[in-house]
């Protein structure tokens, strides 16, 4: 209820700023027995990790995960899971001229009026490296997921107005962008490069996909499965809005048109994203991420002072032109966080499936 | 976090099915000495009443609210507020045909696999009738933050595929389907008079705005604002798309558009859609609902029955054409229920603004 | 988190004033396919009754449930079980005297501290009447037990001073005073009358026994099932103590005294009250709640109005001389709800036992 | 609702085994612009050491915590406060033969049945290092509460049987044992020898106070500040029994001997142990703790392997001979976090004082 504590009863807590001593969580809800080390969650970690091609930042950030609590002889004791990530590399200086003034398009204004005061290195709690916290728990989440025969994809569908012409998720995974379109991370970096000559950013779009959920996940009325999801992707920084299944286009459709027939053999469509009523239906659940650009341009912007004086800024650093390809690990862990949560939530009902 | 309770310290929790004994809930935490009588909530329900227009069911459905506790001489007392919305012209035989039969686009089926047994009289719990109580919920929280001088608005701005082309939020509230547009409603009662013709539904989008709202209501980092209003209104049956600001939009801009310049006088554009780093700026909150057609059509359809043979069917019934004008004092009262929790929450950290 | 829920997945809400329209409640998370109706319910109602005996008021009140939702064709359906009491019988008129002043031993001065205004009729929110509905949504939590195997009994061990000297906890249920030991009612009853001829009141203490509960129940380490039974019976008004298995005594004995042996067929005794570490153990839970005189005394006593002077009361009215024998059903009631809670959410491990 | 999370808005999330990697946690909901560092939350940790005495434990833990976020430039800024403490000086091996076999009075069969499977070193999750966090988490309680005017004091008034008889709870603080009476400490001494002689072991009764809490503290009607508190102090192992005021005693008063009568200068007693209907009175808040005797004792006792086969045991090792002295911080933070919450919550209502 203070904001940092993310699921009902698989609940990731988490603390850290960019330029402080470290990052970190408590996975507290994780069930007993699970097979788990290190490696599993500094794998996702890594795909996070700025690192590849002309979009991401020149920061050498290790990220390296330590587990400190909750994993005895290999395997999960049902105990909270607690981890570190130290920070290093840390450039604070590069920051001191950000202190008396508000980043346009970011958080600065608003942790002021919050709190009253901030650390305003590198954007303190609000930068984009509180995420590998998420990652990391989302990691454990995906573990407790497969467990149960469910599995998350997250795939970037449009990157700068350009669009995955191919959907193969599963190839996603491991093609840069992790692009859905083995032809796509060509033009993704043509417009990236044009883009960044203008000292400008991207933004774009992620869809994600979580394929083997059983039907009847998700809590009416409130807490439905899309709401969850909602919630869980709307909250990571940058995305402004969300979607499921036909998502924004269904406000144009006709009810004949968008509802999804059922046969014997299933669904015959899937408009609904996988979800109706809240719900899981048993269908893939897609949802849709939308990504602003990321607002520390090179270019000069109009902005004030925190004694509310007009003044300048270019945002230079070593910051990333475009968040897509970093943000997707993100989202794929807030989903499984989402997902996990209710999946375990509905086993207090006791109904065998 | 069984799903029924929303908010974290002013906290909506209700009941009801839709041809139960009655509907209601329990708000707590409401703050103490606020002027408060039944009038004030029933005027909310009746905007969310079928009533006028080609649009809505024939159903007439009283929707009385009555006040049970919390409210003493006129003010509340900072104790819980109980309500009840009796049911009544409950033709429940109607629905006799669809005890074992999935409706396709319904929650029938989700419903089925996660309990094991349903009320399938006009959906039992999924029904739309459930809003009924967020609507008289939402509707305190619409006095708590009048009280801090916020004030919520919601409107229609496009139905069918049709736009609003004129942008008058105040005087939406008191003109049919909730129009921005003096001219829209005669185009969308067109549009809907087509669709009714075909025995088919449509959907549409309403536009949500918070005024008056401080800067710093939020919490980082689940618990943004934004994702707090997306998980409040995705929350909402038929909901399944939301966006704040430039939303889904802003993921093709580049960050020299999309950031919104800091002057002595204020933001100079408002594409965060009022909300930077999940925290309030202080300009409007602005954010989209996008609204599925209502799946209950008079054309026929393919389905299944609970035993999972084919069948096909014809939802007849009282039902609405488009549920977009009746949407939007949920949308409305699912918004301030968001921002009212969020601003009692903010007060914890005791800072003066 | 405002105060008036109960439960992590099994979530009691309540709602209601001693002398408002009517109390009631939402039980959420009921697992569905339960039979249940108002007659299960109302049973324990009745057992709170004012009723026989010189201990209580000389109110009738009629306590008669209604049912408003989340049954169907007599089981629940796993969605929230809304249920009212109306008040009836309110002589408002005679509480007109204690608006400007404070009744010693009563939460009307807390009450004008915390809110600034209050409803004086009765106590308001904090009469004892608030527990009817805690008692309604216990019944329930009983059922879910019951379909588990567990079964919880409460008894008075000791009233005014006067100790049950025999222990028939299951014969308790049917007698006068719930008493353990079937001689006790008569000497109960002649101390009562005692200190009634004095205008005074009595206090005592109530044991309950959780039988059948399986091992491991309750969470480490916050969520303790002992942590989590001390704060349900301790949040009862006039509790003032709450103790486990040897409880107080335990803190004399030595650790060779106070342990309890395991052997192959159990533990040996029972000192731990059938939880060690904050887990149930598999023996019968055993707790006692203290129970302070009731503070409405028809002797005069010196207080102070509301504006801080100096006066003198004498609480006269339709009160109870002593609390214990209508407390039974609601101390009864709270563990119900704390292990219904705590055994649900065990639930979610996934472990078969 | 996963056990591993203490408060509302104010919230305690700790992980950590007794012989894992680290110990620690996350308090998140800390008021901005508290001044903080390490060295006052050592100062609490350096109480709990096991240290100096003949009751305590041979180890020598050094328990040196590290701020990893939420305070900058020396004060806090309402972000998530993340600490960890490293654990050294293992001897795991110590443990192995506790691996098959439960331990009398510990929690050592309740993992095992809850999770199927436990981390035997020590104890694991279930150990008393696990308090370490708490302290840590309290301490910062601690200085929200002094900003506000609040203290928290906590002493032994009865070690094994051995009762303090002078009360100075202001000097305990800095005396052994935290004995508010000067010569107690020789007498606590002289009964732990001899019982240490006996391999046996001691148990005893801790005192809190909370001084400065304004009236009005406390959420009706599950939430009570009484309520808060047991569930706070009952959550602490080795606690058995909880009491406010007059406490158990209470039960055997007569209404006009409990009452605390009022008067213009204040209440004329404190029974009620500053707590009236469930909120704060203004007066001193007096609640007491009864520890049972540390279960694991050098004397051989029955118990069963994990295979359900009797044996026997002794529990030699390092331990100590009585937790008193050490669970007297523990007691006292977790007092401080249960009062910092529900004084921060209270706020929500923006009543001014």
């Amino acid at each position: 209820m203070s904001g940092n504590t993310f699921g009902s009863v698989l609940r990731l807590t988490t603390f850290g700023e960019s330029h402080g001593a470290a990052l970190g969580g408590v996975l507290d809800g994780c069930p007993p027995g699970l097979e788990l080390d290190e490696a599993v969650i500094q794998a996702e970690l890594d795909r996070r990790k700025p690192g590849g091609g002309p979009a991401s930042t020149a920061r050498k950030e290790a990220d390296r995960v330590r587990l400190l609590s909750g994993v005895f002889e290999g395997r999960t004791t049902g105990t909270p899971i607690g981890f570190v990530i130290e920070n290093s590399d840390q450039h604070s200086k590069d920051y001191d001229a950000l202190k008396y003034v508000f980043r346009p398009g970011h958080a600065d204004f608003g942790y002021q009026a919050k709190f009253g005061l901030r650390d305003h290195r590198g954007g303190g709690r609000s930068s984009g490296r509180e995420t590998a916290s998420r990652v990391a728990g989302g990691a454990i989440a995906q573990e407790i997921l497969r467990a149960e025969g469910v599995s998350v994809l997250a795939y970037i569908v449009e990157l700068g107005g350009i669009e995955a012409r191919v959907l193969d998720p599963e190839g996603a995974q491991a093609r840069p962008f992790f692009s859905p379109d083995p032809e796509a991370p060509a033009r993704f970096e043509e417009r990236i490069r044009e883009v960044k000559a203008q000292g400008d950013t991207l933004g774009g779009v992620v869809e994600i996909q979580v394929l083997g959920l059983p039907p009847g996940i998700g809590e009416p009325v409130f807490d439905k499965l899309d709401a969850r999801l909602a919630y869980a992707l709307m909250g990571v920084g940058a995305v402004k809005g969300v979607e499921i299944g036909a998502g924004t286009a269904a406000a144009r459709l006709t009810g004949s048109r968008n509802n999804d027939p059922m046969t014997p053999e299933g669904f015959a469509s899937n408009n609904a994203g996988g979800i109706l009523g809240g719900l899981s239906s048993g269908q893939p659940v897609v949802a849709r991420a939308f990504v602003k650009p990321i607002p520390s341009i090179a270019l000069e912007q109009h902005t004030v002072t925190a004694q509310g004086q007009a003044t300048t800024i270019r945002v230079g650093g070593r910051h990333d032109i475009c968040a897509i390809p970093r943000i997707v690990p993100v989202l794929k862990a807030m989903t499984a966080l989402a997902c996990a949560d209710l999946l375990l939530l509905d086993r207090r009902l006791g109904r065998e499936r």
